[in-house]
């Protein structure tokens, strides 16, 4: 129901943003060159990922479950997550094409600033609106057709839904950053021409890149996290309290959807203010509204009795007690994030400025100095993180997993307003490079455009701030049905007594053990790897941008001039073809790395590998999207005059900064939050088929061991063939270097 | 006995060095202010530690313990290791500090580049052989005194080594960096003068640096890992077998004296073979000959059946044929960290060339690229590290922490050899400042001491490598003593009895438990925090040199004309005021971090602490040093003539990539291997205090939550201290910058 009204709320709000003007004949021309190649790009990309889809359908077969209802259920469910996060992503390009010509429309009217913030902003609310309503849906109808076998039906919706986000987010963080260096490269670097300089073919792969990587990648990417999350705690809410369970976590989320509607309605930009200003008031605004509004349907919904749930729960306090102030953590903790990636990567604040300054001493210092932001804001955002999570915990008495995962659906009631806020930022950026390519808009419309774009910076880094947030939660709550799968395959198979004393000396022995602690290590290897996997596919992708581009220059006369257009469609082509290609290593290693431990090394390795990936990737994700968002910031600082202005040595300095700064905050950083819920599913769904194998009468450990090389080999071809294709942009192979 | 002939051969390799020839006496000039200002920072960091060791030896006394005697003797070995690892860093700064002389003597000669790497390695011979001899002296004295109370005071021995070599790291490392960016900035960047300058007032705080960071921290943190590794493996082998546990883990490292020497003595450089190529002949001949000999000593000495053990070890296999594997392993695993390291930082291969290449392209594509190399390099040398550990757990049955222990041992009979390797890269590197600095030598010279100190600085990143390799595998086994603290202090709490279901139940949920994964991510968080405060430290340190270098032009006529001297003393002085100073906040929360999680969330969530730190910080060591290591030798690349040789764009373009890497590489990266041993001890030493007032008679939550929020509130006050002094350069305090 809710669901529904979400999405009529979104075609509502669509409308509006549709009625918007669209500027001039110019403009629309390169909104449409834009629109066409997002729009082929993703056609691109479905097909590929239609493949790998069907591969996985297939295979989740061969995992247990209970019968084949469930077995069928899950791998459907898988189809219709994978679809819907797809979906999502295609509406959010689709539309911020729509929207970026129509913002940079509006800043040339009277009153621009007003209006393009509006439009910017509820382009974002249709997104929010569609990601909620279509999470809802999925998830209330597995409910509802399933019931007691919802959980593992979930868990394929859940994976289905994250997968495919993830390739989204790292093909689309591919194309963005790869269009974007290699055009910042040749242009700014060897020609000297500004930003989105028509003369420049790489442009209109740039602008493609915002939409497909920013837009597209981000909406699935929420998308997922919202579902994932979800699946969480209905998995953990039917495990501890039945189908009482399985209602709650759907309320609140609920609750969600109508606070965000008001949150998207409400923002208006009072004069004179700045525009993070405005969006904060929002998110606050609606926080509010929705914590009250959860605590209402906790006391109203929930009994104020463990006792009601029957034996067990009796000393765990007052339900309507816990879930209500569950939700407020998981709120407050939004809240928080909000606040300390402002903090860090926000214009007005001493980081952003500080590093603005290291620029007059040169580009080390300022890479120097924006590692240091990054370092010191992913440590504070981690503990806080950990914080809401220990407090969930520790309130949570006998149901301590599934407190852990209402904190998450707490923190999910704002991810309406948060993906307004994120679709806020790409908008912001392809307006003002259609604005620039355009040439049709005026100097007081470009300082608008200039302004949206800082304060989409930093929006930007705040979603991936609170979805890597969601990512910990969803996985200290996924921690808890990875348990819970080892336990039941593991009843009935016990049998033996041991005393009190040897237990506790066996938790302990376990817990320090050389292959836990040897899975760990695992864990955080592969959030490396897959870091560089990503800052090297940008490096590569971008050099054959760099060369294709620099090729044009030499062998098209004219272009310098101004008098021919550069052939933009080869371009976009190309890193079509790159990204597609090398989004391929990152995935099969997420997918297939849990397999490799958790069949070789056991369930408490694959336990550490899981802890040491999220406890590493927690930290790098943060890390990486603020490091970045604070040079690209720093960067507009000294745009805006400061430490010498454009052109000065200190904005060269600054550039430096922000070109390293790009794959960081828009391939790798954001790509972790899927990658860990990717892999914390991967590690649910084989949980019961690592323990068949390793005790019991079905105990195999040739296949065992099979199954994990198997695993490894995958994953080493992949890399062997990423790295034949060279690691650095200037080992692009010949044929693209003539 | 082989301790003190250790420290007899060392004698005689030191005669040896002495006798080379001194130079000119214009280099025995600046060789002698390198002296002094290097000896005055050690006099003074000596008199900070001295305050700080002794609170950490009253402190140690609150600790339980079996009784008084182990209390003293922990508190006296506490200290015994803290002026070992310092007198042991003294000797490397001042054996530096006259080798560096001799070896740019030598190299004016005729066959001066056998003389001068002869020389400089053979001063690394003695470091190495007072490092072996002072660590098993003190080990073999704590056994034969103390036999069946030997471990915990081996654990005061081990701490106080690890302690003062964290301390001398860090505050040598913030030293070295800050002197050196600092210069750097002024000199290269802004006047446009070389490296080296006289003119540079820098200059020759830059070479104390060298010698006060890379021999004196290096030469303490190779004494730690070498007295920590045995600690840990004596700890473990007196649990598994009593007395014969306590004698082989000693053997071991014996074999490595005697290979070492041999390895010193052998390196002597072919006609026409690049230094590496000499450098790892003698690493893997000493390699080849430790194996044999290990293998013969377990034979000889370790019975043939584990039966001889008693009870409880029929099935554990060969006791000879493991140790001999597991020593093997240990000494394989150090040949292929040389290898891997040698691979990502050598100027000969792929990896170097890619980042020099990628400099025609500016230095965000450096930074990129060097980026990529040090994930990738960290990545793969964690994987095989991890290999190791899980291999000698494998190995070991029901011995399983001893092989990991044993396996490092097998890694430390190359530690001789490592260490000369390490010293190595400072002595060449001071050589060539001295030589420049005097103008006193001639092109060919220059030369050979350049191709020196590009071999220099791959040992480096070497020694860094397999320091830390030394530090996982210590961790393991340590963590093997924190489970035994543990357990040994449950022991006579529980009766209860569980079937064996529920303990499965127990380990599995304990092991997923959120709160150990609070605790890994908190380890996790720790280590970027550290890594983060240090790049700061060098920061801020090299604003000051910087202010004060300018000023010194300004203000001081005649130092641009060389016709005056410039202040060198003011800018040692202020570095060594400052870099004091900024030791104690990453010291603090080395030591406080894992109290305050231990006694605020329990033994579970410390574990987790201590497996989060270990990964994240073994994998972030490795990527700070490579990268580190990959930006140097890719600059050296450029200097030598590639992409357009000096004063070229692409030059520009690796200096910037050099500079982050400073104190990357020499600051934050070697300073985490001591950090996680000293988490580590702190851990195994609170570990029966947080159980004493967690479960049994002394319950006491309140006096468990006082000391946590006392640890948090000192972590706390020192980095509001340290913010207070700014976060970049440019906040240097006003009376500096006028």
């Amino acid at each position: 129901m809710v669901a529904l009204a979400a999405l009529v709320i979104g075609y509502v709000l669509l409308k509006e943003v549709l009625a918007a003007g669209q500027g001039t004949a110019k403009m629309q021309d390169i909104a449409k060159a834009v629109q066409e190649g997002a729009a082929a790009y993703l056609k691109r990309q479905r097909n590929t990922l239609a493949i790998f889809g069907v591969i996985v359908f297939l295979l989740l077969f061969a995992l247990p479950a209970d019968d084949w209802n469930e077995k069928i259920g899950r791998s459907i469910f898988f189809l219709v997550g994978a679809a819907f996060s797809f979906a999502i992503g295609y509406l959010g390009m689709w539309l911020a094409t729509q929207a970026n010509l129509r913002v940079a429309a509006a800043s040339r009217e009277e009153g621009g600033r007003e209006i393009a913030m509006r439009v910017a902003f509820r382009t974002g609310g249709v997104v929010g609106m569609i990601t909620v309503g279509l999470g809802l849906f999925g998830a209330a109808v597995v409910v509802l057709v399933y019931t007691g076998q919802a959980p593992k039906v979930l868990e394929g919706f859940g994976f289905g839904a994250a997968l495919i986000a993830m390739f989204m987010r790292v093909g689309g963080g591919i194309f963005t950053k790869a269009a974007d260096v290699g055009a910042d490269l040749v242009g700014k670097v060897e020609q000297g021409i500004p930003e989105d300089d028509p003369r420049n073919a790489a442009t209109i792969a740039d602008n493609v890149g915002d939409n497909v990587g920013d837009c597209a990648g981000m909406a699935a990417d929420l998308f997922e996290s919202y579902a994932v999350m979800l699946v969480a705690a209905l998995i953990l809410g039917s495990t501890a309290f039945g189908v009482h369970g399985l209602i709650f976590p759907l309320i609140v989320p609920a609750i969600g959807v109508i606070t965000a509607v008001i949150g998207v309605y409400i923002t208006k930009a009072r004069a004179g203010e700045g525009g993070l200003v405005t969006i904060n008031r929002s998110f606050y605004i609606s926080a509010v509204i929705s914590a009250v509004l959860s605590a209402i349907a906790a006391f109203v919904y929930l009994p104020n009795s463990f006792s009601d749930f029957g034996a067990g729960y009796e000393n765990s306090g007052n339900p309507a007690v816990i879930a209500t102030i569950a939700v407020i953590i998981g709120i407050v903790l939004a809240a928080i994030i909000l606040k300390l990636t402002g903090y860090y990567t926000g214009t007005e604040y001493k980081p952003v400025k500080d590093v603005a300054q290291t620029s007059e001493t040169g580009g080390a210092t300022v890479i120097l100095s924006g590692i240091s932001v990054g370092f010191e804001s992913a440590v504070y955002t981690a503990l806080v993180i950990a914080a809401a999570v220990f407090g969930a915990y520790l309130l949570g008495g006998g149901v301590a997993l599934f407190a852990v995962a209402l904190a998450g659906t707490g923190l999910l009631t704002t991810v309406g307003v948060i993906v307004a806020m994120d679709t806020f930022g790409p908008v912001s950026d392809n307006a003002q490079g259609i604005a620039e390519m355009s040439g049709d808009v005026d100097e007081k419309a470009a300082q608008i455009l200039t302004e949206l774009d800082a304060v989409g910076n930093t929006t930007k880094a705040i979603t991936k701030g609170i979805a890597i947030a969601t990512a910990v939660l969803a996985a200290t709550a996924l921690f808890g049905s990875y348990s819970d799968a080892i336990t039941k395959t593991l009843s009935g198979m016990g049998t033996g007594v041991v005393t009190g004393m040897d237990a506790a000396k066996s938790f302990v022995n376990q817990v320090v053990s050389p292959n836990t602690l040897v899975g760990v290590i695992i864990g955080a290897a592969v959030v490396f790897m897959f870091s560089g996997l990503a800052v090297n596919a940008v490096s590569r992708a971008a050099g054959a941008v760099v060369y294709e581009v620099r090729r044009q220059f030499r062998d098209i006369p004219g272009i310098m001039e101004g008098t021919t257009r550069p052939e933009y469609g080869k371009v976009v082509d190309i890193v079509t073809r790159d990204s597609l290609r090398e989004l391929t290593t990152p995935g099969l290693l997420a997918v297939f790395a849990p397999i490799a431990v958790g069949f070789g090394l056991g369930t408490g390795a694959l336990a550490g590998y899981l802890a040491g990936a999220i406890a590493c990737g927690t930290l790098m994700a943060i890390f990486l999207a603020n490091s970045g968002g604070a040079w690209d910031n720093a960067k507009k600082l000294v745009e805006d005059g400061n430490h010498g202005g454009k052109g000065s040595s200190a904005h060269e300095a600054t550039i430096i900064g922000d070109t390293v700064g790009d794959p960081f905050k828009d391939t790798a950083g954001p790509a972790i939050n899927p990658l860990i819920k990717v892999m914390n599913l991967v590690s649910v769904l084989i949980a019961p088929a690592v323990v068949q194998f390793s005790i019991g009468p079905d105990e195999n450990t040739a296949v065992r061991i099979i199954i994990s090389l198997v695993a490894v080999a995958i994953i080493v071809a992949a890399i062997v063939v990423s790295k034949r294709r060279g690691t650095v942009l200037s080992d692009t192979p010949a044929e693209i270097q003539a």
